[in-house]
């Protein structure tokens, strides 16, 4: 009940994160899309790990196969399927998992939820592995949004206390976006990747992790997409962005710095620009009563830092019911936030597709 | 489609500001649960307007009028519709609105979205109005909690620059959150009150508005409540909260703050407290993988000013599609956060209703 | 979670039979669309009772109130909800049946679901009355899909052993089609009405009652309306129509009788006809992999017999565990059937619009 | 949108007929149920062609891979998903069929709802084939129900024109139930058994196809599973039965007959059996206000014969708009229904699963 979203497009994610397989079900698609297949790898390509010291070891080799939904290379209007297999899997790092939880992850709250039939490999479904078949549902849906004239596209907004320029809510150009998000460092503001590698690495050297923000845009967007109350642009975005693993925050526009604006500053005033009402600012994030209203969507996710680190911790043994320190060993990003960038642009796309249908 | 929410518990929220009536229809309550009609009219009128210069002169009289759902006093299991009347509308003053959308407001968007043929008076279905239906739906919520050993309360975090100390997420007592949720300017520490309410009526003494922030708690939650991914908590409590209007961000225990946290000092560690599993810091906000961990559910959320201010504003006409200046008259909060905390209680108490149930 | 219904059109209908008031809200319609009330007053008395000795002397006086969702007399976007008081009410009637149910009623099982706590008075939310608000949102979705050239129009096809002329599936026109549902004793073939007619009024002066079975066509829908599996339209509608009290079989095209057939007589030849693609005969009902082919959409549903009935019966005592016997009082319909007639065509609409939108 | 079912058990079907494979994912399957893989092969065989001269020679070799939902052999938690890949098909069969539709097929439906886009091969998505995922799924639900006390079984009570013995729907034991579903040609009186199948090979032979009708049984239901209204069991197992292909019709009970019956036989009248309440009629099928009142649950389903057949038949091209013969090719059932069996019951026992969860 809880892996599946969406009202006119039906997202299903399945897998874990050492099954035979792990994969998505896209139901509701438009008929009649080619998919540019070397385009959607090259999308999963900046969520893949194994590529910098800046992540995790681990190679996925995420080659994707489409079980069905597809005719001549097309979308055929029947639900797309595709999967991606799961190798290079180490069970045994997780052994004793089960029985003494990582501060910060899902294993204790699964273990009670499912009585101890949960599966602790890897993190089993609540592991950053599943984003994978978010990342290929949301590269499709990228594509098809791209063809209706909408550019998604994110940077990193924040490693640790660096911070990067924000986009332009106002100003930005579809291709400026994607010129952003398609850089292998995502950052607007180029010199500030020295500042956040280096943070990076400086809690990989002490076996520890960092947080972050990504703030995602979305230019071209029509007036009037979304509806008001529970699926309003911004509660659609939200349970789509929470559902991505390590997410604490999202906000839209100015976000929590509304809580400190007076009305008149925080109101975004109305204009006439080439023939089209625009705003002059763009505190409300392009949303105003959960509908869009033609400014760009902007909103920012909040990252935790990775919660599987070398260092020692204070756990315990579920079994004896006492306290047990722990030492987390595996292959695991010192900061998720780099290869997440594709992820929020994939459950943003996906969720303005949805309603964009 | 877009005025429903929930799994298990059905919400289904109607009205606009000045229709005949507002309403709310809750479809899998428990059955046989006996309302307590006192404390919700005492809960109700803790929204309601009217009541201080902090607030907007309007006077609801939000009598509730259940016109189903109840047998003897209890829950019957059949769908509970209570209803409220409009009265006191003063639809006048919002003749303009239609062809001049205020800033900050969906006047625009619901034109565009309904090519004209929304209802423009007080907001129509957007109008702030609609969190009445909400707190009906949510006082009961919160009483049926309540019974499981559940307790939900908030406080004003912030209005403007003004912040109030934040709920302890590891020790906060069920008495004390109650305590804290019931005083009459609801913050924990109170002597940031005077502080508080000087900005507010400054801003209102300028024609203007404050924004704010309010923090709710969630004590006695057991572990493994809540789904992985798209019904995860936070998922389930974001998509709620983004529905109330003028909320432009949602954070779970430290949220941003992650982002400029290290693995180890963001990880909760666990111990043994009283025979069961704890965490010595709360940053996860009580939930990990979308499910309980047995600590408070901590969750924020970010509040605009109200856009509707007295002063005067950049607009356009959207006949004409030409610039021009708008007053917005009117009785209006200079500050939606006051009225807006048992509003917050009353979405998180549905939402996790729905999960519980 | 039970009585809501639709995709893209939500219909939540509450209410009691002996409660204050019942009614329905419709998320999802079309905002612009002006509601003839004089014309849904009129469709709505064609399910009202006291009309006639073939049906309950209950008066309803089904007056509608809107509280929202119109504005200067039209769909505003926002959900629209309609009541109607209950008025008229002889609870007394009922005093008995919480302890003894009724066979063929409700009572036994809800009271079993709901752990006692029921509302027994006249059925609860099980009554027939519910379909009064079906109705309502049935005759607005008659109204807008009139607009869009689809006409539905419904007959009585059998009174126990009385049976109709069916509808032409193949040539029937819209014209044909409303002269028929309008009917006050609704039967292609006016000639049977006496002997139906004196079927009814042999059972009620019996004490008893009788069953029937409705025939509802729908023409003018395009072709390519409809989703595979789930959400196919025969799917779509029989969920609905079973919706309806006392209803048990609900059929398409042939239904029943394609058991019998063989492939070659049951398949519907293709022709071309006014240069559109049409089938020779209609055993599909119009329905092909849940999908219109654009001939008339045909169904039937069958309604069992009222299973209140004067005449002594077999019941027993859930508190003491024992049999008993039961003689129901009360006003009761000798056949629903009559009156089901506009309650089918209501549901046939929305499950018809809410595909379409 | 259309091809997942369910409330608390969510069921995503996927795949084409021609597709590189077909699948389902079930998710909110109870945690730590352990799949008996052996009996669950020999449900799936039941259905499976290429058995014998009454079904088509096309052999599947329906191996099902899991692909993740399972850990150490027993459901996690996390969703499952089964898949079977697609070999031996023949797709040059069908290269004529999108342009020239098979009547009573979805070809000419699939053809416009999806602009020319849809899978022609095989029949697409609306394949019989995929009813063996819906088997998957269904199995596993079996093995669950029983655990609980429920057993599910049917059989075909008609076959053209020779109709078997009904199930004694008061008396029918679960042992009962279970030996006739077994069967390899599975009738409750097995003297009817030559008779069906010289109805089958006499429409074979003269490359025609025959319908029938399959009655379903669920035996030990607790009373009180199910919702009012939209949600009722009727309303559920008719969306899900209506949701296989060749499904005209779907009665509950007496269903149809219902029609020709006065009240006073319809009405099941209650007695207490064995310290329980019980009725010694089941005209109802054990269903009343859309909730299970602890009788057996009776359900019927109509099937068309099967479309495909060798007989010349009139089509059109739709290319052209112009009327032209069409002889199908191909290996097809003469009659579905026998390997209909195993999906009716996997069919009821998922609908009565997730009402049950």
């Amino acid at each position: 009940m809880a892996s599946i979203y969406g009202n006119k497009l039906k997202l299903s994610i399945f897998g874990q994160s050492h099954s035979a397989g792990i994969g998505v079900t896209v139901d509701g698609l438009p008929a009649g899309f080619s998919i540019d297949t070397v385009r959607l790898e090259q999308f999963l390509a900046r969520r893949a790990p194994g590529k910098s010291p800046l992540a995790t070891p681990r190679r996925e080799g995420d080659a994707v196969e489409f079980l069905c939904g597809l005719y001549n290379g097309a979308t055929c209007g029947a639900p797309l399927t595709g999967i991606i297999r799961n190798t290079n899997t180490r069970s045994g790092d997780y052994a004793n998992l089960a029985d003494c939880p990582r501060p910060g992850h899902a294993d204790y709250t699964a273990a009670v939820k499912w009585k101890g039939h949960q599966d602790p490999t890897g993190g089993g479904h609540f592991s950053g592995r599943l984003t994978a078949p978010l990342c290929i549902a949301g590269g499709i849906a990228l594509q098809i949004l791209e063809k209706q004239g909408i550019t998604v596209g994110a940077h990193i907004a924040r490693i640790e206390t660096v911070t990067d320029t924000p986009f332009d809510g106002v100003h930005i150009s579809p291709a400026e976006l994607k010129a952003v998000a398609e850089k292998a460092f995502p950052v607007v503001n180029d010199s500030v990747a020295p500042a956040m590698e280096a943070a990076i690495l400086a809690a990989k050297e002490a076996g520890d992790s960092v947080g972050g923000i990504i703030e995602c845009a979305a230019v071209g967007l029509p007036v009037g997409i979304g509806d008001p109350m529970f699926d309003g642009l911004e509660s659609r975005l939200a349970a789509m962005l929470f559902a991505v693993p390590a997410v604490k925050g999202v906000e839209f526009g100015a976000g929590f710095g509304c809580a400190a604006m007076r009305g008149s500053q925080c109101n975004d005033p109305y204009c006439i620009r080439d023939g089209a009402v625009c705003t002059t600012s763009n505190n409300n994030g392009g949303i105003l009563g959960g509908i869009s209203n033609g400014m760009p969507i902007l909103v920012r996710a909040a990252f935790k830092p990775t919660p599987s680190i070398a260092v020692e911790q204070d756990s315990v043994s579920l079994s004896k019911m006492e306290e047990k320190k722990l030492t987390v060993h595996g292959r695991h990003d010192p900061c998720i936030v780099i290869r997440a960038v594709p992820v929020v642009e994939a459950a943003v796309a996906l969720a303005l597709l949805d309603a964009l249908l």
